[in-house]
């Protein structure tokens, strides 16, 4: 039992939650915070951005392999990436929280916090949620975002001829989760990237400025969500396998773990890079840099061929 | 294995989610569905609400008590009647489902279906959402609405001399779930009333334009809701045991089973009525009774006195 907390059974529901509450703290879209059956955010456009995320113990996340802070991190941006990726800003989470009843009070807390933590970067505040005792720990949370009066970037409008761009990093966190998952827990740098996801949120409403045609957040692996991009939008996507650099930590892991790490970069998830197509005119803004073409056609292909390897990922799988 | 389905396993998550979305429709509300990495939804007057709830089964539902059409009734009810308690229209669902892997395919389109039945009797969609495999039933829904430009209507400002109001019925879902939980099926109004709430939607807008001074949705138990109303508001409210009348299958029930009737009545959760208070010189709006009064002070009293009794319901005692 922690220090800071009875545990669930001592507090009630109603005492965790404002245990949990009164950590928060509420950027300018919050026209009314948590406290009473629902919240109110602002959305300056007349229209609200709004997506849902569910991570469970066990299949998306281990409290041995990570603490409460990185998951609410992590389950922050998960949801915060599906919001840049339609090219808007996050302005609020809502939180399910699901608990086993022994678990200290502390761990909520400090998941609150990873959660608010990861929301404040983009501005973007914690108002709302619930909580219940639950054999099995599970963390929903809702984001909303505003799209500044752009339309939405879809997956469905890349046209041939169009350059596949990418910003942020694709491998990381899929390395860190492979590094855990066989015992170790080094390097830092992979590890570090699966417990705390750095998302390039502004790069999205970035290139919705810039005249994007299809936008999509990297979380099932990049030739795996190029897929769904590809599909929507009815062309076919190439990408080069030179437009990816293996750093130094990830050579050296895939080496010792007979990986290779090209399955991590092309095919892993949880890094939220946003990945999207751009007009060949249209100069890519800061931070995102070409790594393929589109065509007409169907699929998704690496230098012009199909990849042999695992594709993605499918929670029911 | 239902008919219909080749569960979970068979499907995968992309195969379950197409499914589902596909029995979906969608109100003018909606500016863009499912199937992107956000949904995009109408906030006509530049505000959202936005509230959580998440139901776990073997707490908040039993597969042995209730359907699956009928749990996706019961957990739009709850956010839906959330959104009413501010005095908004809701707009749209977005759902957080978590499935035992070989639960068949089958229940979670069911399931979807009361969802999208209940949203469409007040004009909303289910919007997006997520889905995983999970060795606990879980159902997350966030609901969004639309204050129609009207201020919303908090638990904060009840005030002195105020009339307490009640539309909706209270205790009816309370019977029905201690009818199941002691092996009967009947009387099928009590039942029925817990699986398939009745909630005056309607009566939340029509209080805000009366002018309501505070509003909550009855989902604790009406004493505790009202004391949420007392504690926000800080003023003492009164409840009069002869504004209830107890219909006769409820009276017949509570015989049979040795329960006083107004212990559901005034203390049972789940019908989702709306409580609200008005200032005196107010005419109640359509659906509304006249149940009590506000004075100075704190707490909830019952014709005077302090109710002996379980106060409400907390999900971790």
């Amino acid at each position: 039992m922690s220090e800071r907390g009875s545990g669930l059974v001592g507090l009630g529901e109603f005492g965790l939650i404002d245990r949990v509450t009164a950590r928060l703290s509420y950027g300018p879209a919050v026209l009314l915070g948590p406290g009473d059956d629902a919240a109110v955010v602002a959305a300056p456009d007349a229209r609200v951005v709004a997506s849902t995320d569910v991570l469970v113990e066990g299949r998306h996340f281990r409290r041995d392999w990570s603490g409460a802070r990185d998951i609410g991190h992590r389950a922050a941006a998960a949801n915060l990436a599906d919001v840049a990726a339609m090219g808007a800003r996050p302005t609020a989470l809502l939180v399910a929280l699901c608990i086993p009843p022994d678990l200290a009070s502390g761990w909520a807390e400090d998941l609150a916090d990873g959660l608010a933590a990861e929301a404040a970067t983009v501005g973007a505040s914690v108002v709302g949620g619930d909580m219940s005792a639950s054999p099995t720990l599970t963390i929903a949370v809702t984001v909303l975002g505003d799209l500044g009066s752009r339309p939405p970037v879809t997956r469905a409008g890349a046209l041939p001829g169009d350059v596949v761009a990418l910003a942020g990093r694709t491998g990381y966190a899929a390395a860190g989760l492979t590094v855990l998952s066989r015992g170790f827990r080094t390097p830092r740098l992979l590890v570090e990237a699966y417990r705390r996801p750095e998302v390039p949120y502004p790069a999205g409403p970035a290139a919705a400025g810039a005249g994007a045609t299809a936008m999509i957040d990297v979380s099932d692996g990049l030739l795996a969500d190029l897929g769904h991009v590809a599909q929507a939008s009815g062309v076919a996507v190439d990408v080069r396998r030179d437009a990816f650099e293996v750093p130094r930590q990830m050579r050296d892991a895939a080496q010792a773990l007979g990986v290779d790490p090209y399955t991590w970069l092309l095919t892993g998830g949880d890094d939220h890079a946003l990945a999207a197509t751009f007009p060949p005119a249209v100069a890519l803004p800061a931070g995102w840099r070409p790594i393929g073409g589109v065509a007409a056609g169907s699929g998704v292909t690496v230098d012009g061929r199909q990849w042999e390897g695992p594709a993605g990922w499918d929670h029911f799988r």
